[in-house]
C-alpha cells in the first residue's frame, strides 16, 4: 500500500487547469482548505482519518515516463507543459488535523499552501483519501459507542468497494474504535489484530457439525469460538458446541477463549436462549459473538432487548457506511498571494452555510477547564493572538446574538492544525494505527454523551473569531456592491 | 493496478480454515458458487463486472517472504503449513459470466472448482472485486438509462471509497454505460475517455469571470465548456459565456464543442433559462451540461420537467451507489468431490429463497426467437442436455405451478458461464473496457423496458431445470428426515 504510483489519480480538469496556469504564467501561491459541511450518518461529530495515506501520496508524487506518454497521447497537452510535469514535485506546505481527532463541519481538516498548479493537482486524491477514511472512522466510532464495553470486529472486506476500501477502510475502522479486523492485508500493513475463526463452509465440509467443531477446537486450542447456525442453532449448534466444551474440559484442555458465534436468525432470542444453555452447562464465561447485518442502531436495539451478546462482528454496514456512504469533503480556495500578501477569497452561494471562510486560517479547540470537555471550536486567522489568561467571547457566526463568555481560567485552548509538509519537506511522522486508535478514544472522551448519542445529537459549535467574521462579512459586502454595480 | 500483491487480501478465517484442512489432510476438490440474492437499488437486473481484476488477482497469487514472516509472527500457523503457503499457487478451474452480462439473483456469476484450501483462500478477494464492480456497473446502467441518448460522465473520484473504488469504480461505470470518466488513472489504465474542463477555483483565480472564460477558451480551442455558476449563473455566468462565444465567432475560431456547465441551483429552471439565452444569442448547438448531486431519479425528474440538459456529470451517487452501497454477493459450497464424484451440498435456511442450489451447475439464457428478447434464465446441472430442437418447459422453482411452455423454434439458448481458468491456467482474455461496454449495451437491449424501468421493474424469472429442482428437493427431504431422527 502507499507504494503504488497514484500521481494520475486526479480529475482530468486538474491537469487542464494546471496547463492553463502554466501557459498563462500564473503560478501564484494559494491556500486551499479541505473541509466538510455535514457530519455523516446524522452524527454529532466526525473523526479525521487518512492523513498517513495522503502523506505517502504526496511523497510519491511524480509523473513517470509512462504517465507522460499517456498524457501526450491525448493531444491536448503541449510539450513544454509535459516537460514541466516530468520534473514535477510538491514544494508546498500542508497543515492538518491529526488522524483520530474529533472534527466538526466547516473547519479545515487539511490546509494546503502551495503554488496553484501543485495545489490543484492534489485536490482529488487528497479528498478521496480523507473523505473515505474519515467516513469509515466516524461510522466505526458510532458502532463502537453502541457496543459499549464490548469489542467490535471489522468483518466487511467482501462487501467493501474494492481492495483499498477493504484495507484502508479497515484501518479507519480500527482508528474509530474497532478492536481488529478480519482483513489480513490490513492487519499486516498496519499492525492491527487479525480476527476470525471459521465459516459455514468449514462445518459443511465435514460429515457432521460435531466433527467439524471437534476438529476446529483440536487445531486451535487457544480460541474455540464455534459458529453454531449452520443447521439449527438451538437444536444442533449450541448442544454440539457444549459437547465439545465438555470434552475439552474433561481432557483438561479448556481454551482460555471460547464460545459461540451467531450469524443469522433473531439474535436477541437466540443469544438469550444460548446464554441459558451455556450457563446451565457450566460455561458462564463462554463468549457469545454475533455477526449478521449489524450496525449501530441494531446493536443499540439488541442491547435494549437484553441480548446476551458480548462481542460483535460488523461487516457491510460499517465498511460501506451504508446509511451514508460518502463524506462530503470539499476543497476550496481561501486565498491567493499577490506581491507577498495573501488576498482572501470567498466562494458565494445562495445558502448561507455554503459560503466559504476566507483567508489563512487555523483552528483552536476550546475546553472547559474543570472537566476537560470540549466547549466549542474556534476558526481564526493565522496571526491572531489568543491567551488563556484573557476571557474569551464566542459567538455564533450566523446568529451572532448567540454568545458565550468564558472567564480567564475557565477554559483551555489547543491549536488543532499541525504542520505536515513545510516547503515540500515532510515534517510529520504518523503514529502507529493502534496509537491513533488510543488517541481517538481520548478525543471521544472529551465529548459529552449528548454529542455522542446516535440520534439527534447535541451540536458542537464551531465559531469564527471576531477578526475572521469581520473579514468574511467585509468580502460579502464588497461582492454585493460589485454585483449591483454590474446590473 | 492489478500488479499489487493482494494475496493477503483475505479474511483471517480463510487462513485458519486452510490450516485446518491442511492439518486434517483434507483437500478435496469442491465447487463454490458466487451469486447474489437481490438486485441492488431496486433494479430489475444487475451487470456482472470485475472479472478482469479477479483474473489478475488469481494470476498473481503467491505468498512472498514478507507475507510468510508476518503470518509466522501471529504464532498460530505452523511451519509445515507456512511451507505449503510458500509454494502456493492456484491450480483450480473458474467459470464465470463475462463482464457486461446482464445477470439475475441466484445464478452463479462465478463458479470455482478447486481443492478446498485454494477455493477457500480466494473467497474474500473474489467477492470483494465482483461485488464492488457489479454494484457500480449496475448503478451506472440505471443512470445512463435515465439519461437516454445523452452522455453520462463519471465524476465521482473525490467521493469514492478510496483510490481503487475511484479507479475500478470508474471502470465499472464505463462498462455500465458512462461515456468516460474524470479519473485520469482509470482513463490511462483502461483506455477509456478522460473528461472534464475546469473548476470554480479556475474562475476564482482570475480577477473576474470573463477573463477566466476567455483564457480557458483561448487555451483549449477544441472544447469551450464553461462553468457558469461561480458567481451568478444567469446574471453573470451565461452572459459572460455568450460574450466569449461571440468573440470566438468574430475571430472565426468557434470550437466544435462548446457550451456551459451548471453545477448548482435549480437545474430545471436554470437550464431552460440558459437555453433560451444561448438560443437567442445564436448558439442553439451549445451544450448544457449539469453536475450537481445527480442520480437516476433526479435525471429522470429533470427530463420530465423539460430541463434543457443534454450532458450529465454524475459523481457521489454513482461512484458509491449511494442508495445501495453494497452488492450482496455470497460464495457458497455447492459440492464436494469424494472418490471422483461430486456430492452435492446444500445450505439450509428458514427463508426458502436463502437455501442454496446444490451441485455442479451452469446457466442458460432463454431468448424469444422472434425478437431476441430475454425470456428467462435456466440454472441446470452440468451434463444435462438441452436442444433448441425440442420444446422447453420452464417452471418457477418455488411456485412450481407457474409454468411456461416454449415450442421448439420459438426460443434460442445461450450458455452464460465461460471457462476462465482450467486447472490453474488462464484460458480467457478479457476484452477492452470499451468493448465490454458495447457488449453490455447489447445485453441491455435484450431486456424489455418493463425490466429496465427504475421503479418497480418487471421481474425476470430464473428457473431451475427439472433435474436440479429434483436434486434440491431430495436433499431438503433427506435433511429433514435426518434432522427429525436426531431429536
Amino acid at each position: 500500500m502507499g507504494k503504488q504510483n497514484l500521481t494520475l489519480l486526479t480529475d482530468f480538469y486538474e491537469l487542464t487547469m494546471m496547463q492553463g496556469y502554466f501557459k498563462n504564467n500564473t503560478n501564484d501561491t494559494v491556500i486551499f482548505d479541505a473541509f466538510y459541511r455535514t457530519n455523516p450518518s446524522g452524527s454529532g461529530y466526525a473523526i479525521a482519518a487518512g492523513l498517513d495515506q495522503v502523506i505517502d501520496y504526496i511523497k510519491n508524487l511524480h509523473f513517470n515516463e509512462e504517465d507522460i506518454d499517456y498524457l501526450r497521447s491525448l493531444n491536448i497537452f503541449e510539450e513544454d507543459f509535459l516537460a514541466y510535469l516530468s520534473d514535477f514535485k510538491f514544494t508546498g506546505s500542508i497543515y492538518a488535523m491529526e488522524e483520530g481527532t474529533v472534527v466538526f463541519p466547516m473547519e479545515p481538516l487539511v490546509k494546503v499552501i502551495a503554488p496553484i498548479m501543485e495545489a490543484q493537482l492534489i485536490e482529488t486524491a487528497l479528498l478521496n483519501i480523507i473523505n473515505h477514511q474519515s467516513l469509515i472512522a466516524t461510522k466505526a466510532s458510532r458502532v463502537a459507542y453502541a457496543a459499549g464495553d464490548d469489542g467490535v470486529m471489522e468483518f466487511g472486506l467482501r462487501r467493501a468497494q474494492g481492495p483499498d476500501a477493504g484495507t484502508l477502510g479497515a484501518r479507519a475502522a480500527v482508528i474509530g474504535g474497532c478492536i481488529g479486523t478480519s482483513n489480513v492485508l490490513c492487519a499486516k500493513e498496519f499492525d492491527v489484530p487479525a480476527l476470525g475463526t471459521h465459516a459455514h463452509s468449514w462445518i459443511m465440509s465435514f460429515e457432521d457439525e460435531l466433527t467439524a467443531f471437534r476438529k476446529y477446537a483440536e487445531l486451535y486450542p487457544n480460541n474455540a469460538t464455534l459458529l453454531v447456525d449452520t443447521y439449527d442453532t438451538l437444536r444442533s449448534g449450541v448442544p454440539n458446541a457444549i459437547k465439545v466444551f465438555d470434552e475439552l474440559k474433561g481432557a483438561g484442555k479448556m481454551p482460555k477463549k471460547y464460545g459461540i458465534r451467531l450469524d443469522s436468525g433473531d439474535l436477541a432470542y437466540l443469544s438469550k436462549k444460548a446464554r441459558k444453555m451455556l450457563d446451565n452447562a457450566g460455561y458462564p464465561d463462554a463468549i457469545i459473538c454475533a455477526s449478521s447485518d449489524l450496525d449501530e442502531y441494531l446493536i443499540d436495539s439488541l442491547k435494549t432487548q437484553g441480548a446476551a451478546i458480548t462481542s460483535w462482528g460488523v461487516g457491510t454496514n460499517l465498511i460501506t457506511s451504508k446509511d451514508c456512504p460518502a463524506f462530503g469533503g470539499v476543497y476550496k480556495l481561501a486565498a491567493i498571494k499577490k506581491d507577498g500578501v495573501f488576498i482572501p477569497k470567498i466562494k458565494l452561494s445562495e445558502n448561507e452555510w455554503k459560503i466559504t471562510n476566507p483567508g489563512n486560517k487555523t483552528v483552536y479547540r476550546v475546553y472547559e477547564k474543570e472537566n476537560g470537555k470540549l466547549k466549542a471550536d474556534l476558526i481564526a486567522l493565522v496571526g491572531e493572538k489568543f491567551s488563556e489568561e484573557n476571557p474569551l467571547l464566542l459567538f455564533d457566526p450566523i446568529s451572532t446574538w448567540k454568545k458565550t463568555y468564558l472567564e480567564a481560567g475557565d477554559y483551555t485552548l489547543r491549536e488543532l492544525l499541525v504542520p505536515v509538509f513545510i516547503d515540500g519537506k515532510c515534517v510529520y511522522e504518523s503514529p502507529k494505527v493502534m496509537d491513533i486508535r488510543s488517541y481517538c478514544q481520548k478525543e471521544l472522551s472529551t465529548l459529552w454523551d449528548e454529542t455522542r448519542r446516535l440520534v439527534n445529537p447535541h451540536r458542537v459549535y464551531v465559531d469564527l473569531s471576531n477578526e475572521l467574521w469581520h473579514l468574511k462579512n467585509q468580502l460579502l459586502d464588497n461582492y454585493n456592491t460589485r454585483s449591483h454595480s454590474h446590473k
